[in-house]
């Protein structure tokens, strides 16, 4: 067992890290600092603070932060430039939380001079992953404690028996009926796996869904949404201009209202099994379909081709916790180089699970040309004949393959 | 202008290919082949005989084919196979059905000993590109007539005139009002172009839609549909067997009903413009979502990755008409080796323009191991301490890179 | 310790593997069977059969297969169908090998009854990765030993300490002078790794080479070769048919006279570090300029740039030992596929380290229109005003975007 | 036929363009300004302006430019931060410099009025490709002359026929004896093309090379040469400091002295047919395997092998004259941001015909770590028991799998 001085923990204050936090103290010996962050997750942060000092953390060892607008504006923002999307169905919710956290935890190791850093996700999943190649990218000798690896607490019955036994509170949700869904929310998204979800020819039951109604819950009444965007990142809604967790605050309340963003789908977790998820992710639904549109009209096509090829390898360096390492970084000098252009408004009809792009438009960046593309006379702008030349340039190696084979 | 002797047509029997005939026969003084093709686009043919009888085609030189099965099963499908999307959105309807009418048209040339081919597409669209590498591809030396980009009838006066000159009947829709929405239209899918499309922040007029009521319209309750695959395709619906062109027009039938597969966009041409199109693709939209649902218990996650990565390319080369080209045919000796064991079926939930999936199983195939993904005690099969060697070697070079840059 | 019956062994009769098979009898108590390849590495290996029998190996436990043909055909030659190199400059003739020891273990292991497999490769190497991907996917519950990662022999005098304590014959070339280069051989190439190459910085001595003269040592005559290939695979040498493994062969004798397929590199390992190592491969030297010349004229341009692009993750996939993953059979389905017009010869010049193309062409199959390429007068092969039409729709997305941002 | 004012050439003094230039003023009755440029190719530039005089170009009209710096630093340098590398082979010498010949000459057309531009690139060339998209790219409505589409000039009996009508000097190379090899020279390479090479099925002759001598006449010691790279291009060589342009006319005198840099090959031209080339590039060749090395030390992996994957469509890009295109553009800020980090020096040994890497050292950004490449004990730099798991976890989609199809 590691040496450890003083270890950061990333510390929800529910059951989980809460048995964490215990089994540090016990264990290594050791000063805990809680670091609790607010992405949006829809959660008081108080609490944690509060149970924190019940487990005799020092004061000014119990970090809590609002990140939210870092969050969206160097994240969530940039991630979306690209269209991601992991598997062609996944926005990377979860995966986009966790560089995050790892950053500011290792920003509070080094303001605390602490050795190591700790986190609660499972050797099961992707999140230790992503946590811990962001502590190593970022602190490369730090010492991790990743509990889940390491003790015997392995099922939920010795879980909650050790927490009895140290006077960690069970909230009534943990006791009972079996586990609850493993979920996982920040501003970007919910999500929902275990349970019954473990089957993946169950359907998922109505009353899991937390930020969505279902569509046929939906309004009757469609609703129009006008967004703007520069630089490839939306900033207004409306016409009112937003910071951007402001604008996906906004998005979400729309999404969530109009039954837009769920999702249930099978991935393939680096860890390499397949594993079940169920989503919600109104805002970010919304903005993949707005900012595909803007695209539309203000991107170049082969830059766009470019991109689209690009995009499923950076969807997987996010899933899989690259996002500090330097390949995620040169891929997204290329993206953001490509958003210079991306600027002008797309409008949007809300309506029952659906988000369907209506119109779409830029004053100064647009490339649509309706003097060419028009089907009537365009006096000259473009020559027909011109596609003649093109197409048999574009033939000749066909051709000439085709008089070898044909003889 | 070149000497023709005998020319095959791609004859719809509607106003413009029925102009590019007579044009033909005056300005070539050549021998015309009619080619009427049923690709499930909803419209009577005989009467295409009539017409072409009417300008003095003689019998053994008209061909009216039912290729609907040969369409799906060899083309649309082997398409679905790659989850095919032409930058992010278009599921490439007009695209697949042009090398089929290519093949059929050059076959009909052989039989007739025709030296020449000829199409209805103008000189500004991707389809004269997709007609003619078609043409070139299968019979390197066949001469092509492309009269949009001939003659000099470019504006639809013009060739209204032209009509009445010749005797030409001219339907309603065509006269006053402007001209009609260009259409295309196939058992995959119904496109339009034109009119106030070419104004892409103008929105489309509900009025415009043929196949599809709008979500709005739909019924306000939802249907289930369970869907079965093997080797990648439908070959189920409900538990019917069917066939491939059946399977589409079922699911056309059920998602027009659901206001599913409706779709406003601008899409970069192959000749160079962008262009506004909106689609209407209910079954095709059906067929990608469940393809991917089966895909995700089937099919292995670096295959997975892989037909990710290719597809954008793939998609490309079919919408800028390189079906025939050798280039595709490699691609879907991939493609289609990665199918084997995409066998299963997916169930369905169709409301007011949602596909939304709710279960997915394989008998024979799902890789979806319930007892590793497990939340709970999983009895060994996986080993959570695999997880940090797994974490620590793939953020080796990270640790080095970043002790040599912290120095 | 897991509870192991009986092991199959790759033992090659050296020190460590001998070393290794000892360890494997006394600390699991188990059966041993082993298994040495020729995979033309140039050794005795009868005197394999003497050890393992000195062991006290029982004679229907002795395995000693020649799988040179079998390597080339089935191995090496599919790897050279897509010009395979790592990082630009490795002919992967390590990587390349271990799937078929993998593969040939593993039968050897159906056929005998063991649940174990053990290996000789080191815990900072690809070829545990390699050998144990093998096993792991063709037998998928197999028990795998890898001493080098559970023993305490981690340096050489323990090792060498162990060896002599248990009456192991160590040769003279271990003792003294410290380590000697750690070596690795097949038809495909020898490599050196350790002692001073781990100073990168460092030159290579000229004595450490052993399958290639120096090109400074080499003939001062050129000499020239004629290659001749079907599907993409050499079949014929001075118009001399032969074996896969024949060609091989003949390729190391003419490669390795004229000074051919020295390398020098850092590479990237799979774990992770860097690491530098000398290669000689002169017969795959010779056989990647040859192929890329006969695929220049056979192959379609659009093909060929396919199989670039998929190349270098080609490489990585096999690099990193996942020769039997489906990932690399979908990628060999589409190499395979493009290979069938690869027919033709080639005619190279060897000369003290080069390999010169110097004509090529395909009675059959190749694509070259000397009519069409000629500078004179074409007579209509080619029309150049087509060229015109070419680049004018090819740069319009430019002039479009350069009139908007002109303005 | 347009209406050209004034008209901007690229001018060489050559017999081509002076025909052109000639037939230019024949039938536009146009004014031309000529434009010379000094790329490096080797010739003396003021028998331009005296040639141009004759033809009554006005002197404020000649315009004869140095570009020999801002070529190597801004067009071939960034090119091989890549590897650039065309069909496995091209050092692309040719493809990189029309852009800049472009960009100059539409400065040029912007200084001094003109509306038009025109080259001497045949119709069935790349080269014709290469300058009208850059023009097009810089000056969406510049007029384009390109005399070789336009005139009946087609054979070179006419042309020769109409330089004597109108007294263009025709120099004794370009009589009798057949025509001369079409040439092109620039600071990184002299191309060949046509006559006999017409043929690949012969072998070019040795009288044909003037940049480099034969491997056989290359002296028979080797010799060594330090290169130091900062981001990713040379600085210094053998310790001297040297601007761009000088380092890549030293290292084509090095390469030239040893027989460095010939290549004999069939490429794909972007207007359809195949064609061989054959090319000296002396230093440009050393430039590429020096690159090569100081990455494989400097930069991490995956960077690397995006690197990899992406440098064969960078390529065509250059290749097919997409140089100012916004995705080339993209693709530059990708490639330039992983050079910050390419800095150190290689030592390379030159030797008839060879570039070999003997070593290679950064201060400041080697990623090589000996202490834990090492085979040796590391002392608990890497822990090999991780190992274990790293395989395990990689392994596991392929145990699933293999599991399941073993039923």
């Amino acid at each position: 067992m590691a040496d450890i001085n003083k270890v950061v923990l990333a510390y929800s204050g529910g059951l989980d890290t809460s048995v964490i936090l215990k089994w540090l103290q016990d264990t290594y010996q050791c000063e805990v600092v809680t670091f609790t962050a607010d992405l949006g997750q829809g959660e008081e942060l108080e609490p944690a603070r509060q149970k924190a000092l019940q487990f005799g953390i020092k004061p000014e060892n119990i970090f809590i932060d609002d990140l939210r607008e870092e969050f969206v504006r160097d994240f969530v923002f940039p991630m979306f430039r690209a269209n991601t999307v992991y598997e062609g169905e996944y926005l990377l919710g979860t995966s986009i939380a966790r560089p995050l956290i790892a950053k500011r935890q290792i920003e509070i190791a080094n303001l605390t001079g602490a050795d190591a850093v700790s986190h609660g996700a499972t050797g099961k999943g992707n999140d230790q992953v992503r946590f811990e190649l962001g502590y190593y990218g970022l602190k490369p000798d730090v010492k991790v404690i990743a509990p889940w690896r390491e003790w015997d607490l392995l099922s939920r019955e010795k879980l909650l028996a050790y927490a009895e036994k140290n006077g960690i509170p069970v909230e009534a949700k943990h006791k009972g009926g079996g586990a609850p869904y493993s979920m996982d929310a920040n501003l970007l998204h919910i999500s929902f796996e275990g349970r019954h979800l473990e089957n993946p020819s169950a359907e998922a039951e109505e009353a899991m869904w937390r930020w969505t109604v279902s569509p046929e819950a939906a309004p009757d009444a469609p609703e129009y949404l006008d967004v703007e965007f520069e630089k490839g990142d939306i900033v207004a809604l409306n016409g009112v201009r937003m910071k951007a967790h402001e604008v996906l605050t906004k998005l979400n309340e729309l999404g969530g209202k109009h039954g837009i963003g769920r999702l249930d789908l099978v991935e393939n977790r680096y860890v390499g099994m397949k594993s079940r998820g169920c989503y919600e992710t109104p805002g970010g639904t919304i903005i993949l379909k707005a900012h595909r549109a803007i695209e539309s009209i203000t991107l170049d096509r082969e830059v766009a081709h470019l991109k689209d090829d690009l995009m499923p390898r950076y969807a997987s360096i996010i899933y899989n916790g690259y996002w500090w390492a330097p390949e995620r970084k040169a891929l997204q000098a290329l993206i953001d180089a490509t958003q210079q252009t991306v600027n002008g408004w797309v409008r949007l009809k809300l309506y029952k699970g659906n988000v369907i792009v209506v119109s779409r438009d830029s004053k100064t960046d647009s490339l649509f040309d309706m003097n060419i593309a028009t089907f009537d006379d365009d006096g000259g702008a473009y020559n027909q004949a011109d596609a003649g030349g093109f197409i048999k340039l574009n033939a000749l190696r066909m051709r000439i393959a085709g008089r070898l084979h044909g003889k």
